[in-house]
């Protein structure tokens, strides 16, 4: 079925499915989504050709140098891949349902309630690339949380992606509450910016894929956007840290996960333990194969010839790899302004036996993690116990950190009054509000 | 003094002055408050001066129809308004101080504890115009809610606001935390457009003026706004509803503040009613001086030749004063699909004795505040009891409806740890985690 609707239709039709959406029972969304993993073993042999097709092209192009090949990877599904997206949704059908919640309710006066109470932002836009297994993800994430959502994702896994659609638009087909424009399906890398500049129609916009990616979509757009572009996330070896703890810890952060967001970047290291612990840092970092880039200091403290310089734009990249920057500070407030000035306000963490150091640290590092004698890869929402993840972000508006299905939600103020009026709380006879906080 | 410094510098200061102010204790924020109020009072003379000479400038341009008159009655300032101004500001002090307030606590495992707790967004850009007494307001409440905040007042304010941030600044002087570039003035209108490139600098812009205004600033910046441009409430007059209870709510929505963004601008009518309501309602109105807009069957019902007809346009427009159009619908669903095609998410109200077609409306319309039998005039952050209103949100994301210093606020997430890494909570050996909720 090739969509003939512009891009104006197609998000007016996801409004108008999302306001549907907005209604379903907590029943009915989760049958749709047990359905929803149903279908995806039912319809295996389909998705799984459709997959081969979208890979055997890729593999073409990776052959022929024109893309690499953790993309490849990236888009291959298996029978097992497909168990695991099915076990996902049923994941996310087992969630509290997240719509309809009061978060207070407010006497007013006598006969004059005011209630705040949760509700879905309306239409979602993801923006992704090459993953087929985000596509189950969003749309049970989406169907949730009562949004309709708009799914962009990459020309390579095309097939992949429609026939996963397919699939979930089959299975929820008997549910009158969730209809197909709920969750619609983008293919054109041109549409990314019509759906950017429909700010009157969709409430959120979530990159999933490269730092360039979100970048290009933060810079693009007035809808807000939940995500990061970069995770430049810094540790900090305090001088009363544990030699031990500080060294499993770095390893942690640097070695378990190179490429995460969440991963270290930089390592500040207090001047008076700095003679102790970086020469055994150096030992396990470059046993596992990581590239050093030091300051001034650290180089001559480690006295190798062939360790580089760090420059002034170390302190700015994330690396997504075995590289990692080493900076000798002579205090605790050394280490916050570096990191309040360089870092990307994802997470940072202190490694010291002084609480107080700790605390300070903990209150003046303005990102979204702040953390004592912990990695900074436990950011992340599942780790986190919110049983699922829409993203991480380094925004103070809205959601902050790892979010988790409350960062696609609204609220709404429902007030139930018998007849007031506000002339009657006015003037010189005003009658006195009695704001009694009842949740 | 005059400012030399150039805009990127002043919000550079403001960042800076704002990771003091964060830090800052609640019985110091206060402290400033009460001693900010004292001197609005003791400098009395001086203020008066500089608002007197702001005063002449702008009469002179009202006499040569230059600028107008309700502009002149909003710049005034007199003893008693100064009164109300240091009262305000002791108001603000008294309130719970609203950072650093625990939201949750998690143990993610033994020894592993996750703390979510609310923090100051850093630097808001408040632009506002005329009234001087938005000065000390809104350094009120960035103050106590520990963010710095740039202000930028109208031009023929400049007097005014410039004695009055002195006055400020000498009262906070004695407080380290609070360092004078936590409370900026900009006096330049071409410091506007500067100032909403400053996205990286910026953490929120609050726009406190016209409708123009704030859909200026919205269309211009990339920052996140608090505000609304539009205010075009409802309220449907369902079959079933009281006939006294629906005109009294009617007039109040209408004639007691018409200038408010939370005055009623469209009012539907169930047909069944309209033959018993729409009679009185007009008799109610036009006693009042308002004038009425009806769809052709209003029209036709009311038998008035000179009433005029509706047109596309008025359903789209907020009056701001004494206007009112006038439709009549079949049913709630076309009342909430007319709310929900033209109303600006403001607040909506039905008036009705029939529980379900409430919930259906309150549960439908997409609206910040959703009513039932109540005036759209208590949609205010003091009748909701916030304390303090810092600007009434129609955006879906972060803070919607009336806001209150909570707005000013993000969270950050704090983790205590004792050498944990996530190595050990993953592969087949993982250890898992308890995610027991504590707060």
């Amino acid at each position: 079925m090739t969509e003939t609707r512009s891009i104006v239709e197609l998000a007016k039709a996801a409004r108008e499915a999302s306001r549907k959406l907005a209604l379903a029972s907590t029943e009915v969304k989760n049958s749709a989504l047990q359905a929803i993993a149903d279908a995806l073993i039912e319809e295996q042999a389909a998705i799984l050709e459709a997959n081969q097709q979208d890979c055997k092209e890729v593999a073409e192009l990776v052959a022929k140098a024109e893309m690499a090949k953790p993309l490849l990877d990236r888009l291959k599904l298996d029978a097992a891949k497909l168990g695991t997206m099915a076990e996902s949704v049923r994941a996310v059908a087992s969630l509290d349902d997240p719509v309809g919640q009061t978060i207070s309710r407010t006497l007013l006066d006598d006969g004059l309630e005011l209630q705040k109470v949760t509700c879905p932002l309306g239409v979602l836009a993801i923006i992704f690339e090459s993953r087929p297994d985000a596509v189950t993800q969003i749309s049970a994430l989406a169907l949730k949380s009562g949004n309709a959502a708009l799914l962009k994702g990459g020309r390579e896994a095309a097939r992949s992606n429609q026939v996963l659609l397919e699939t979930i638009w089959k299975a929820i087909r008997n549910f009158p509450e969730l209809t197909e424009d709920a969750l619609i399906l983008l293919t054109e890398r041109e549409q990314i910016n019509s759906l950017l500049s429909l700010d009157n129609l969709i409430d959120l916009v979530i990159p999933r894929g490269s730092n360039e990616l979100v970048r290009y979509i933060q810079s693009n757009t007035k809808i807000p956007v939940l995500g990061h572009a970069e995770g430049l996330c810094h540790i900090y070896i305090d001088e009363s840290a544990r030699l031990d703890m500080a060294l499993d810890i770095v390893c942690d952060a640097k070695l378990q996960y190179p490429a995460a967001c969440n991963a270290v970047e930089t390592i500040l290291v207090h001047s008076k333990i700095a003679p102790l612990f970086l020469p055994e840092l150096f030992e396990r970092l470059t046993s596992q194969g990581v590239e050093l880039r030091c300051c001034e200091r650290t180089k001559a403290l480690l006295d190798k010839p062939d360790i580089l310089l760090a420059t002034e734009q170390d302190w700015q990249t994330e690396y997504c790899g075995l590289i990692v920057s080493i900076k000798i500070v002579d205090a605790v407030s050394q280490a916050i302004d570096h990191i309040n000035l360089y870092g990307s306000g994802h997470t940072d963490s202190i490694i010291t036996e002084d609480r107080k150091n700790a605390e300070s640290f903990l209150n003046r590092v303005d990102s979204a993690g702040v953390y004592h004698n912990a990695s900074t890869r436990f950011a992340d929402g599942f780790r986190y116990g919110f049983g699922a993840e829409v993203g991480i972000s380094t925004n103070k508006i809205h959601a902050r950190g790892p979010v988790g299905l409350d960062g696609l939600l609204s609220y709404k103020y429902k007030l139930y009054g018998c007849g007031q009026t506000v002339s009657n709380y006015s003037g010189s006879q005003a009658r006195p509000f009695k704001h009694k906080k009842l949740v």
